[in-house]
């Protein structure tokens, strides 16, 4: 409880600074969002201000509280917002998604590897033109808006052209977004390959020219292990010694038949997980993708190495993976994201992310809270990508990223959000018939960046 | 291909009838429908009029062809409603849904047995209350309407009042509704069961009342096995025998637990599916829901009594109860329909059913293409009610049921569908995208019932 006193105390200090209140936004709603993970905190993880005030000063949070005790401190400078009847959450985040793929979204059929085959590569091949990349990745974070996604970590294509659009547009929007070019030596057609020498430079250029600039980071993105060469693998790792904050993004132990394809390629590797660790590419601010079919050992080596897995429900179904193993998966402590994995996924709706994600835990009969869910999406999600200093909630100081979530949407969403009782379920009838509609706004660094109401 | 030019002959030879055209009405759209089923008909199931008109009169289609052959036919005094840019698609088909439990629709946490007791049976109680089930079923269609659905197999409550409600306001819409009181005389609340002959004499009482009046269809409606005694169940087989055009509802082998407790319940009996068989209740109008761990004998013991399964992707997966075995059941020749079951379904959209059946199908490693989904939605799902001389698609004479579905409602569904070839694709990228937003319009016995403009 003492930390709630701080925090208040920090909110009033900073609402009576008269300086500041000038430029002070202040938004009225009803604030949920996250302090701790409600699996350690429990109910002190959430904080619920039913009539809150959400302050925002220079893109960043400044305070967040109850209306009636920052109101008074407001000046008649400062505009108040009036969200009233509807939710403010920090900005949903997506730890693993395509750009290139949105266009690809929906195709007919296929598992993993005749999927990449048939549909991914030839769509990813247009991706070499500057100009078709940037017009896409303009669809792309108007779709991630739209959902009230405000930061994700994104696979370009393997080429730096497309990179280049996507860490543009990003930075057109000031998002804070991070993302890399694709390295792939291997098994993928002649006109999609790099080599390990080029994806190295390349990537070095890459990670020189975005990395840190404004809100943008660089993930090292080799596609996966059957599309490196080992001389790439060992590539991804020198990068990523010789840049330490930089990411790493990869796609791990996804299908059953890409897990033998690994054992065949890499057969003096202990496992699919011992790969990338053999070439260094386990770590902190690794994030491995899907992450389904790993053995016991493999999670106690995620943990070990505090690398990150990215639950991807809509795609695991979609392409007939399989099934996440979400709490064995934080019950041995490895961080977990939620990811849309569009255009493998089926919904670039983070809500729509966890209605599957909870059919999936179900159907190992466990469940999936929607304190639990929405704390995954948010704070979760920011801790998975070891950003949690700077979003993921609205503590002082956070960067203001934020949804405005309208749970009267339709008809059946009304009536349910207006017969649920407590905000537990109000919350879970939002993750499971909640989609775009609900999203009334998303606020980027404190700046309007879509509204409903002029799409 | 003879099938073909005799339909359009019959449109011909209608369409030229001057005393009808006064009042036909004509639709002109891109229409899809199917007059047979796919895996015996190949690419003959599925006709596709690109520029198409649909002649309707007195609530019963007169033709669908192409536009260019039947317009020139059309007098002057009918009028043309221009849905071109839109899909006409026969009504979809719900084959199995709860109106009571639309109130409690994404209710948190628990499996099917638990989920019954701490949020059904309460919810339930309250459809005694002739006006508060009323007003509810006005809430239940409205839903089934905005979501192209134009038929559906319905549960009412244990309470006679709560039947009449949902017959009455299916009655002032016009709609083909098949539904029935539910008979439960055991392990349920005291407020909420009947008796074995209080049960087939209400259940016999409401037959008379509303089986055949319009297009109403009576179902003989034991919830499950569990749940009535073998009195009851009795009684339900006696009703069968002596109303031979009445269907019967009920569920089956959803959930393990469920099964375990009906082998205890009913030792004497070779399985679940046999209690129903022992007691009658198979039958060609007999529709299980759910039947996920069927065993082999009783597979064929489905076909052998040309008993139907309603598949429920949604609920299968919201309550965590398993995979349906779709294409083992087609290929032992049982026929199978799409169900929401609302509220343990998660949607009323059929097309979000099919997304989520999708996902089922490919978990199995197997694959459930659009044209074959949107087969088992309309025509699949009449011949599934026994019900496809009147419903299910475009074929003269049938009741003018049809949806107007607008492929490009959202950003990401336009590009999409803009960027597909194929029929084939387009309707996938439907089945896997779309919701109630593409549901630009809803008609009911030629008449419009649902108008997204207008809600």
């Amino acid at each position: 409880m003492r930390f709630f006193l701080v925090l208040t105390k920090i909110v009033a200090a900073l609402a009576l600074t008269g300086q500041a209140q000038a430029k002070v936004k202040a938004f009225r709603g009803e604030i949920v969002h996250f302090v701790a993970d409600p699996r350690t905190a429990g109910d002190l993880a959430m904080q619920h201000f039913a009539d809150g005030l959400l302050l925002v000063d220079d893109g960043k949070v400044v305070g967040a509280g109850h209306y009636q005790d920052l109101a008074k401190d407001l000046t008649k400078a400062t505009t108040v917002v009036d969200y009233r009847g509807r939710l403010l959450m920090p900005g949903f985040i997506d730890t693993h998604v395509h750009f290139p793929q949105t266009e690809m979204i929906a195709a007919y059929g296929e598992q993993l590897l005749q999927w990449l085959n048939n549909y991914t590569f030839p769509t990813e091949r247009k991706y070499k033109d500057y100009a078709y990349a940037r017009g896409q990745a303009k669809f792309f974070f108007d779709e991630l808006l739209r959902n009230g996604t405000t930061t994700a970590l994104i696979f370009a294509t393997v080429h730096k052209e497309s990179t280049d659009a996507l860490f543009d547009e990003a930075a057109a929007r000031a998002m804070r977004v991070i993302a890399g070019k694709v390295m792939m030596d291997r098994n993928a057609p002649d006109y999609l390959i790099d080599t390990a020498k080029s994806s190295y430079d390349d990537s070095k250029a890459l990670i020189e020219k975005w990395h840190g600039k404004g809100r943008l980071l660089y993930a090292v993105t080799p596609r996966f292990a059957p599309t490196s060469t080992p001389d790439q693998l060992a590539a991804a790792g020198r990068l990523l010694k010789e840049y330490p904050t930089v990411y790493m993004q990869t796609h791990l132990s996804e299908n059953q038949a890409e897990v033998a394809w690994v054992k065949e390629l890499f057969p003096e590797r202990k496992g699919y997980l011992d790969v990338y660790d053999h070439y260094g590419l386990t770590g902190s601010r690794s994030v491995f993708a899907h992450s389904i079919y790993l053995e016991d050992t493999e999670i106690k080596r995620m943990a070990a190495t505090q690398s990150v897995a990215s639950f991807c429900p809509t795609s695991n179904l979609f392409l007939g993976s399989g099934l996440f193993k979400l709490y064995p998966m934080l019950d041995a402590n490895v961080r977990v994201g939620i990811g849309t994995d569009v255009g493998a996924g089926t919904s670039f709706s983070i809500l729509q992310t966890l209605n599957e994600a909870y059919k999936i835990v179900q159907l190992q009969k466990q469940k999936l809270s929607a304190i639990q869910g929405f704390y995954l999406a948010t704070l979760g999600g920011a801790k998975a990508l070891s950003i949690d200093d700077k979003i993921g909630n609205f503590v002082p100081g956070k960067e203001a990223d934020f949804v405005v979530i309208d749970p009267t949407a339709t008809a059946l969403g009304k009536m349910r959000h207006e017969n649920s009782k407590t905000m537990a379920e109000k919350l879970f009838v939002l993750m499971t018939l909640a989609d775009d509609r609900y999203v009334q706004a998303t606020y980027v660094n404190g700046t309007l960046a879509y509204d409903a109401a002029k799409k």
